[in-house]
């Protein structure tokens, strides 16, 4: 077995011990914010951080009313630009800690006048000492070079940022969170038996919208590092604004697609995908009773939860579809060709 | 002949009037911001204009160190959420005007507080009537579903836009731009005979970085609408940081490679795709020499202009490439399968 799929188990005991760990961290943050409210939020990172900084910037921004701006490194890496960074909360991510260019504008924006949050998998790390707030991931050493704990664990300490940012989350919400993974995780011998029918995709489009726009990004960077297939991500509505144009008979769409707020877009374009005869697997849960009129196949999850709480577990499948697919092509998920994993201290 | 190479052909009199016509507009806002200088600028769109939005987060924040942010509809369109646009300057970009989700944010960032700016194509739209400020690209009708002459007049406008914000920009410059995409339209047979090699490429990916981020952005958007090529876009680190895994022998990759401040970037990445056997073609110009050592194929302008003022030509390569491409393959790039245009008052 993969170390992929060993970490992708461990995911309910990682969030379990992110959660119960984070309290004093997120007390002396809730302190430090109340005397400098920032007017905005600018989250930075790279790969699978960098997905779980898009999630955060429309959870903070939905939960909040506080404007979101993912950072662009190249404009302080290699522009050298200086951005007026005043009452301003600047969150860097990263499972290792030690991405130069994250650190670099972290710094940079310190020196701007910016808060400073570093939301990291490793307490002795760089991130954590630039950082005037660490948010530590409690995920374990992650040895796979596919990143999935260390990403869940991110996306939990991005609801409790937004928590103490005023944003009208529960904490007993949140305590569901490692259950709704178990459960998910009940999933996969099912999706074990339906990777096989992929083993010669090369290409595919994942579509995802609103909280769950972050994991089709990520489902999208997981199916190109593991499984080397040419996998394009888009929103219902940029899909519908140009690329549907690429989708043939017979192509292969994933959707996330959880019941409530961005249901009627993606209800939209699969239905437009259908049409033209595309192959869609939706990922959904027993909220949704519409998808499977426009779905090819739907991995259902077996609970249901607020709309507002689906990323986490709705990325679960998808992570073990990319594992089971890479065996499945006869490649080891846990050392991609070309990549490298940074990981300090080992 | 396709309207859309007729279109292209049509962007050094477009630019021109583009600039000549906007000096009353930008003066009235030069006015505005001086009374309400924002310390936010948020920028919404879809489609090309969010190709050319996404040009606008790098060029504002480079060139005036005021904060940018990609604004995500669907926080407004679907969850309704409510942000806090004091001291924020929103600026919608949509060829048409009648972009119903981007209409909407405006809207709503006005109601919240928020200076408004609308950059289009039709003087009558719904965009024009909703914004406080007007930058109208004259670019004439469009007609091929595939813009090409519109994004250049978006970015012209971005740079008036962002030297409005205190930039320093030259006009001089940006008066060089018609001529500079002129030299590039020169090109046009090189490329044409050049596509003849790609008829059969099912996919790539495209690369850029810093202000021609979004130029890969593009360039890839023409090749799934007219080409149906299943085209990824990555900045070089992001490329790096995972997708590389993906490229394998013979595996075609396209980068837009200026000399000066992203070349060390670019060039890091397409040297390591050369090793890993990707056939590379490179967009440059006459001040970038290296390019030729690690590129396949160099479409190279032959004027040299400043890093800052190379997106606007460099995107003519691309968009001919596009083009040609789409004939090659027997198709028609002014109506791509599943699109229609939104063209108001035609």
């Amino acid at each position: 077995m993969s170390r992929m799929i060993a970490e992708i188990r461990q995911q309910p005991e990682a969030l379990e011990r992110t959660l119960a760990g984070a309290a004093p961290a997120v007390a002396a943050l809730r302190r430090a914010l109340e005397k400098r409210r920032p007017r905005l939020v600018v989250l930075v990172a790279r790969g699978t951080s960098d997905n779980a900084a898009l999630f955060g910037r429309y959870l903070i921004e939905i939960a909040t009313g506080i404007p979101v701006s993912l950072a662009a490194p190249s404009i302080t890496t290699l522009y050298g630009a200086d951005i007026d960074y005043r009452e301003t909360l600047v969150v860097a991510l990263s499972q290792s800690g030690e991405s130069t260019d994250t650190n670099l504008v972290l710094e940079r924006a310190r020196h701007r006048g910016a808060l400073s949050v570093g939301i990291t998998n490793e307490r002795g790390s760089t991130l954590a000492r630039l950082a005037e707030h660490v948010l530590l991931v409690r995920a374990g050493a992650e040895k796979s070079v596919a990143a999935t704990k260390t990403y869940t664990g991110q996306l939990l300490l991005l609801y409790l940022l937004a928590s103490v940012l005023g944003g009208s989350l529960r904490t007993s919400d949140l305590e569901r969170l490692p259950g709704a993974v178990a459960s998910a995780l009940r999933l996969e011998s099912e999706i074990a038996a339906l990777s096989e029918r992929y083993r010669f995709m090369r290409q595919t489009v994942v579509v995802g919208r609103g909280l769950n726009y972050a994991n089709a990004f990520e489902f999208s960077l997981k199916l190109m590092e593991t499984c080397y297939v040419v996998a394009e991500r888009f929103s219902s509505a940029d899909l519908l604004h140009g690329p549907i144009a690429l989708v043939e008979q017979g192509f292969p769409v994933f959707a996330f697609a959880p019941p409530d707020a961005t249901w009627p877009s993606i209800g939209e374009a699969l239905g437009k995908l259908k049409q033209v005869g595309a192959e869609i697997v939706a990922i959904a849960d027993s909220g949704n009773r519409q998808v499977a009129a426009c779905a090819t196949r739907v991995i259902r999850l077996p609970r249901r939860l607020k709309e507002a709480l689906t990323p986490v577990p709705y990325i679960v499948p998808a992570q073990l579809f990319a594992a089971y697919l890479a065996e499945q092509k006869g490649l080891d998920p846990d050392r991609p060709r070309t990549l490298h994993k940074i990981t300090p201290n080992l």
